[in-house]
């Protein structure tokens, strides 16, 4: 492809983007389709000749859009919604076009800068004081899993880079039985097993019990275990509820543990002044994680890393081979040093042109937004008494259950699915199953969330 | 921004692209910025409120772009080259703008189908049998970290995922002193430790010594350590040398070992027949991988990973909280189940994209012209007395030195590379420095090629 034939190319997706973004809500919002039916319509074999792109752009519409869950619709309020904006879409253009690979410092210089600088932006906004070292991962759980590496690294009285864990104490990770499955899971992958993480009782709200939390590490030492690390969660994955970091973080430091704050969907909120105090604490963890992917309007994937023991994780990590070696030394950041790829995508770029064109200000307002509608759904939960809330809304999500019981909630959870018109998740909280319902997208707005309590009302 | 905006902003970086990519010689292929250049002309805090976007372009221009190394630069043969090609530029903004997390099938069918039917097209391609899974990772180091926690938790004898390593035998892995340092960080990862990973000898021409592992592996056995994996590599990042799977294969087969095929850099030469050997043996490997962001046209980053034991993947990472259910069942693939990481970017997209513009025949013309212009590259260097190839060439990488010693083959790479016309990268090669030209980016021609020995024969 020519650049010329490039040019026209680019206008023409330039367009059916802009056409999707306008009517994302044209499709069902949760794919309707079954399994294998798209499979079943793309050849078996790859072409072996070139085809047009019109062909491409073709398939693309009636095959590919289709069989999507739309994520950009309107009335996700699914998960964490996400946004596809269209300052991130062109940054995306962007990293893609330039296809730098910052690895070291040395092969491209202001992909390592603009990250660091970009990652300073945030964390002023968030309050968190300087001596934080930024790095971007794909996703909270490899940022979460990097945490608990450099935990692992240096709280075991042994270089478990070098020999492994076979001699190491038994280590112990504590976090709330609503910490995220990413937290298990890094467990399972560092050679931890399940088994090494404690899962802390929560208290009516969700939040981590503080008391059960030193009961179950003063047990673990009695046993002989090796306390390492705590995760506390602000805004968990069900019911975003706030762990007490401030005396979680008292525990680490009595105990002398690494205390990591996983706050990948509601830290970004902290970008609002009058919610600057979900953090409270944050400042003393050791790392940090929130992810611009989820309610900052930066396209899958972007998630910020802080952590303020960076020679702990490039103890984790470090390993240069010759062919790497690169003569600017310490006085720059080979982000390699650092994680366990290699290959490092130009991420920053849509993070900086999503803040430029929104600025703070602009920010705050998408934010201050989706808990404003967040809270009215919640008021109109509340005033229906064939509904219950099932926990408090502290940001833009929702748990909700008709008080029949789990069929019934759950046949409402599916009907209103399976309308096409509005996608909701669910969840289990203290053994009854609760609909979930998120709002993160840009595009969500006040009709959205009035439509959505209106088809989910009348489906009960 | 609204959709009438973006297509305006969408059109001047279509132009902004276009320019870029037609005129990406006109900077230095690596950068000469300073530590510190780039981030000292960027402002230190956020912008409070909305820049215009013209603001950006102009930063874009006058402060990132020069602040780059040029992997699309024509003349950029440093590590293993890549490609920002049209296609996959134009798959990349989709994926942005779709913003989909394939995170379960239901969260969107079709880039989980799409995925398959990409990766299934390339399997094919490649000439290895049915049977095998694939999935997308960002870089081969999670493709081959994924790979090697399958081997732990199915040759261990007991629970990793649940009950950690302490209890387990001493694990070792096995992979020649060529092997990419991300099979060490993998064994750092997974807390075997880099004792856990044995570097076999190598031959005169860099390939795994046979001989060498089969008695390593017997040395172990009698030393109580558990052998659970081998890693050969089909194209070393140094002298892309081929080890000789098919014998490796024996040698795992009768000790009952995991098979790991690294062929992140090489594999993707298999798509041309002629090529096709250097797979022999990979047919019997239980997992493989190659990256088509790098040889194959396709943006950074994507992975294609294969893994014949699916189950023992699942087995390692498959941990799915109530939120996370779907009523689908076995019926589809989950990628959550397979992998450390829960979101999930659609990556598919773009190399779907690339595959059907290029055509099987146009990938196949790719490959074979740059591994005729290495072997060209190769004859300069024979022809000229004052130089000597330090490796075979069987891919479209060189390895070279003048004869001289270190001291002048680091000044001729400085020279070169001060120029800022050519990026070329260094090895060390049974003790001696080489330079190392490798070749793989669309836009590198024979004149760029032939541009390269000019310089280099006069700095020399």
């Amino acid at each position: 492809m020519t650049p010329s034939e490039f040019k026209q190319w680019g206008y023409r997706f330039v367009d059916w983007i802009s056409n999707y973004l306008e009517h994302s809500d044209q499709y069902p919002v949760l794919s309707n389709a079954k399994p294998g039916d798209i499979r079943k319509r793309l050849p078996s074999k790859a072409p072996q000749n070139p085809e047009p792109f019109d062909a491409v752009l073709a398939d693309l519409d009636g095959i590919i859009a289709p069989g999507l869950t739309h994520w950009n619709h309107p009335s996700f309020f699914a998960y964490f919604p996400t946004t596809g904006s269209e300052p991130g879409i062109l940054g995306e253009m962007v990293t893609a076009a330039l296809n730098v690979n910052g690895m070291l410092w040395r092969t491209s210089p202001a992909a390592t800068e603009l990250e660091e600088v970009v990652l300073d932006w945030l964390r002023e906004l968030l309050g968190l004081p300087t001596g934080y070292k930024g790095l971007i991962f794909d996703t909270a759980s490899m940022s979460t899993f990097h945490a608990l590496a450099a935990a692992r690294e240096c709280l075991t009285d042994k270089s478990v880079r070098d020999d492994g864990l076979y001699d190491a104490p038994r280590l112990r990770l504590y976090a709330s039985e609503q910490a995220h499955s990413s937290v298990e899971k890094s467990a399972m992958a560092l050679g931890l097993g399940r088994r090494g993480l404690v899962h802390i009782a929560t208290d009516a709200e969700f939040r981590m019990d503080v008391r059960a939390l030193e009961q179950a590490i003063e047990a673990d030492l009695r046993n002989g275990y090796r306390p390492i690390a705590v995760v506390a969660t602000i805004g968990t994955t069900s019911t975003t509820s706030i762990d007490p970091v401030a005396r979680i973080a008292d525990i680490c430091a009595r105990f002398g543990l690494w205390l990591h704050v996983d706050a990948a969907y509601a830290g970004t909120a902290a970008i609002v002044p009058e919610l600057r105090q979900i953090l409270d604490g944050c400042e003393r963890a050791d790392s940090f994680v929130t992810n611009p992917h989820k309610w900052l309007l930066t396209p899958v994937d972007l998630s910020a890393f802080y952590c303020r023991r960076p020679d702990a994780l490039r103890n984790a990590f470090s390993l240069t081979p010759d062919y790497l070696r690169t003569p600017e030394g310490d006085s720059v950041t080979n982000a390699m040093d650092y994680t366990l790829q290699l290959g490092r995508r130009f991420r920053a770029m849509k993070f900086w042109m999503v803040i430029r064109h929104y600025g703070v200000s602009g920010l705050q307002t998408h934010i201050r937004e989706h808990i404003r509608l967040a809270r009215m759904f919640a008021s109109f939960v509340e005033s229906d008494n064939r509904f219950e809330l099932l926990a408090p809304v502290p940001f833009s999500t929702v748990c909700f259950r008709l008080r029949g019981g789990d069929g019934d909630t759950q046949q409402l959870i599916d009907r209103v699915n399976a309308s096409g018109k509005v996608f909701i998740s669910h969840t289990t909280l203290k053994g009854k199953l609760a609909a979930r319902l998120a709002i993160g997208n840009l595009r969500s707005r006040e009709e959205h969330v009035r439509a959505a309590w209106k088809l989910i009302a009348a489906q009960s």
